[in-house]
This record gives structure tokens, C-alpha cells and sequence, in this order.
């Protein structure tokens, strides 16, 4: 699958509301779930050798408005892979002992470490969407925080971190339908919170706070996807495929053993 | 499946080899594997359901000799559950700040949260297990060290963490074969430790400080299980379905909205 359409490139200004939602490339949902299970097992070789190698890691970045399928795509995406090389961390509003450091304390505590595969639910991103659509980080603030997370990025990079992030871009129609679908099924009402149609009510300043976010962050070595997610099943299959070429690009390899085993005999 | 009879009852000094390694309770393999995707389901939405309510969690400690099968319970237990609730903790050899603590001060900060599974591979217990074996641990030190982690495992409980422990149960000629195997396929080289072997000979010295430990620690909130572990399938489908009781037994729900859903229009 070509992915490197849904790369935002960093020197142009985003325009989110160009970019499709519902768009499916070609694909059908029946062959895109007859092919899952063969994707699954190629991530999860390449899983293992990143694993095995200890070397490099791998961090992807969920964000989305609310109902857009970050818990989703975690459950559905990763559940195939080996658990213990994959650590899930859903950032939530900060504790006052995370408020009183710096923005990227905490997440830097989650970073993962060689041959480990970390998926931050909601990330740092946050605090320069959601803190300034409410006004508490005006324009010189968030471009001072761009400045701040592609240095820190960096800074994973340099410790053989490769950066993956996905805005997944749904409507405002989807969100009202997913919304709707949490109020009408008792075993979804716990994932609703009233204060959700607050934010829906900021759609657009949401939509040009992302559109500056990811333009502004989005580099050749932590690029951002926004991934086309109206269709869950699509969203995962683009996501997994980038996933894919990734790992594929890393190309761990199992490690060289430090002895001889020709040598040995277990007895 | 009776699932009580691998169960240490602590009041009894527990023999090991009196306990079978290799049986399969009338189970076949091929029945077994047909079983798996339904009673994965059926962790997957009990599991869904624990998240949700966010109130108990579920701690499982894994502890086995060298290539005993605790990666591959993880890898094939937990895969199929949502990675977001999951927490694995692989602890190693305690690093330099860890043992300037006392020894539950590295295991405590990884108890999983409200609504978490924690699966911890190794454990506290090394520390009365390997610690003994070679002789850093004495007999007076280890007891005083049973009475420290009963206390912790019961301050654990009463935040409503239910604790599960399974000893791998290996026999010395299947260790050796895997040893073995892990010594002729270039895939599984990188698990192969020499020091292995060296622990390996100590095989006796193993098994009684394991008898110590479980039988010392094995109680009605935190009981141990002794799983037959030649098979790997079978002791995937008894820890399972060990998993599967427990969380039926703990009964999580789906919770209560603090609003009337009828009320509120999404817009």
C-alpha cells in the first residue's frame, strides 16, 4: 500500500478540511479484514527481532477529537503483537505533581526504552491543542512548544527512537454519530463524558489548532499521518501498513550470540 | 475445567516432584487450539469490562526455571487482550538505585492500577528464590522475607488487586531439550544465556526453594498454582481458563452513568 500521501509535509501549511475522511483508497472491507491476519503476523516477526535486537525503539503517537478512535486503533492495531514489547500509555489530564515540571516530564518518563514498542494514547500534543483552543497557550507560547517537542524528539532519535504520529481525521458528522452510539449502548455509556459536546462546539478552532500542531511538527525523522478515519477498518489497515514499512526500514535483526554454540552441549 | 486441583495449599509442605510436568487432564492438543479464540473472547470482553469499571485489577506473577515458558505464556495468553489494560513488567537483574531499596520497592511501583492487568515476568520472588540458591539469602532472612511479601500481597488486595502466581512446572529433561533448541535455531539464540547451565546444575537446590516459597506464600487471596508446563498448549489453556474464573469471579461492571443518556442531543 502507498502510504506517503497521508504524510503531512512539513513546509506547507496543513488544510485539514481538504483532506478526505471517509476516503478508503480502492479498498474493500472484506478483502481489507481477509488480509489483516497475514499483516498481523508480518508486524509481529518484525516485532520480535526488535525485541530480540534491544537496539532501537519505536514510539507512536495517537491523537484525535474525542470519538475518534484512539482506543480503537490501540486495541485493534497492537493486540496481535507480543504484550511484553509494547507498553500502552494514556496521557490524561495532568496530576498537579506532573503540572509542576515541564511539559514534556512526563512523557519523557514513558519513552520506550531499546526493542520496545510505545503507543502514547493522547501525548504532549495536548498542550498545544487542547490548552490552546481554551486560551491558556497563546500563539508565541505554542510556537515556543513546537520548538521544544522537535528538539525532544530529536533527542529520542538520537537514542535510536523512531516517531510515528496519527492525527486520525474524522467529520464532524462521524463524531456526532459516535457520540450518539456511546448514549444509546449501556456498554459504551462509560466511555461519554458530557463535557465532549463542550469541546464539539470548538470543532474549528480544534481543526486550526491541529492544522498549525502538525505542520509545525511534522519532521522527515517524526513525521505525522493524518489517517482518512470515518472507517475504522481503514484506519487500521493504513496504520498498520505504515507500521510495516517502518519496522521493514529498522530492520532489526536477531542478535549475534557472543559464544560459540556449536561448542556447547547442554547436559 | 477443574482448574483447583493445581492450587498450593499452604497449610501443606508442597513436593514437587511428586506433581506431574507433563500431563494434559484428557485434553488434546488439537481440541485445546480449537478452544483458544472462544475462550480468548471471552477474557477480551471480561477484560473490556474490568477497564471500564477502573475500580479492581489483576496481578499475575510469573515464575519458572530457565526456558520454563514464561515469555511464551505472555506472548500467547495475553496477546489477545486489549494492550491499553495490560501492563507487563519483565524484571531483571535489580540495577544499582534497586538495591539500595528495600526489595518490594521496585515490584510495588509496577502493582497495576484500578482497572489494570499487571503480569509481572519474574518477580519479587526472585528474591527468595535465586537469592537462596546461592546462599545471599538464609533460611532465618527467607522466612522473614515470606512474612514481608505476604504483607505487601495482602496491602495489594486491599485495594481490591486480585493476585494470581503460576510456577511453570518443567521437567529437567524438557529443560534441557529447549536449552538445546534455543542452542541449534538462529531465531532463539539471542534467549540463550551460558549462565543457563550454570544454574542449571543446581536443579535440586531450585526445586526446594521453590517448595519453600510457594508453600510459605501460597494463601487464599494470593494463591499459587503449579501448571504442568511441558505442554506449552496446555498450560496456556489452564492459566487461562484460571484467568477466566478469577475474572468471573471478580465481576467487573460496566459503570453507571452520573447522567440520564435520554437527556442530552448531540448536536
Amino acid at each position: 500500500m502507498k502510504t506517503d500521501k497521508y504524510r503531512v509535509r512539513g513546509q506547507k501549511k496543513l488544510d485539514l478540511n481538504e483532506i478526505s475522511t471517509d476516503e478508503t483508497n480502492g479498498r474493500t472491507e472484506e478483502e481489507t479484514r481477509a488480509d489483516a491476519p497475514q499483516l498481523q503476523l508480518r508486524l509481529a516477526r518484525l516485532q520480535e527481532r526488535l525485541y530480540a535486537e534491544g537496539k532501537q525503539s519505536l514510539l507512536v503517537v495517537l491523537q484525535a477529537r474525542d470519538a475518534g478512535g484512539k482506543d480503537g486503533t490501540v486495541k485493534h492495531v497492537f493486540m496481535g503483537l507480543n504484550p511484553q514489547g509494547v507498553v500502552v500509555t494514556s496521557f490524561k489530564v495532568p496530576t498537579p505533581q506532573e503540572q509542576s515540571h515541564d511539559f514534556l516530564w512526563r512523557v519523557h518518563a514513558h519513552a520506550p526504552a531499546a526493542g520496545m514498542i510505545g503507543v502514547f494514547n493522547r501525548s504532549h500534543y495536548e498542550e498545544v491543542l487542547v490548552t490552546r483552543v481554551h486560551g491558556q497557550v497563546d500563539q508565541k507560547e505554542a510556537e515556543r512548544r513546537f520548538e521544544h517537542i522537535r528538539a525532544f524528539e530529536s533527542l529520542l532519535e538520537s537514542r535510536k527512537t523512531r516517531i510515528l504520529k496519527f492525527y486520525l481525521h474524522i467529520s464532524k458528522d462521524e463524531q456526532k454519530q459516535r457520540l450518539q452510539a456511546r448514549l444509546d449502548d449501556p456498554s459504551k455509556l462509560w466511555k461519554f463524558n458530557p463535557g465532549d459536546l463542550d469541546e464539539r462546539k470548538l470543532w474549528d478552532d480544534y481543526t486550526h489548532a491541529y492544522e498549525d500542531a502538525l505542520s509545525a511538527t511534522s519532521t522527515d525523522t517524526a513525521p505525522w499521518y493524518v489517517i482518512p478515519a470515518d472507517h475504522k477498518w481503514f484506519r487500521d489497515d493504513v496504520i498498520s501498513h505504515i507500521l510495516l514499512d517502518t519496522l521493514e526500514d529498522m530492520n532489526p535483526q536477531f542478535p549475534e550470540a557472543s559464544f560459540d554454540p556449536a561448542t556447547i552441549t547442554v547436559k
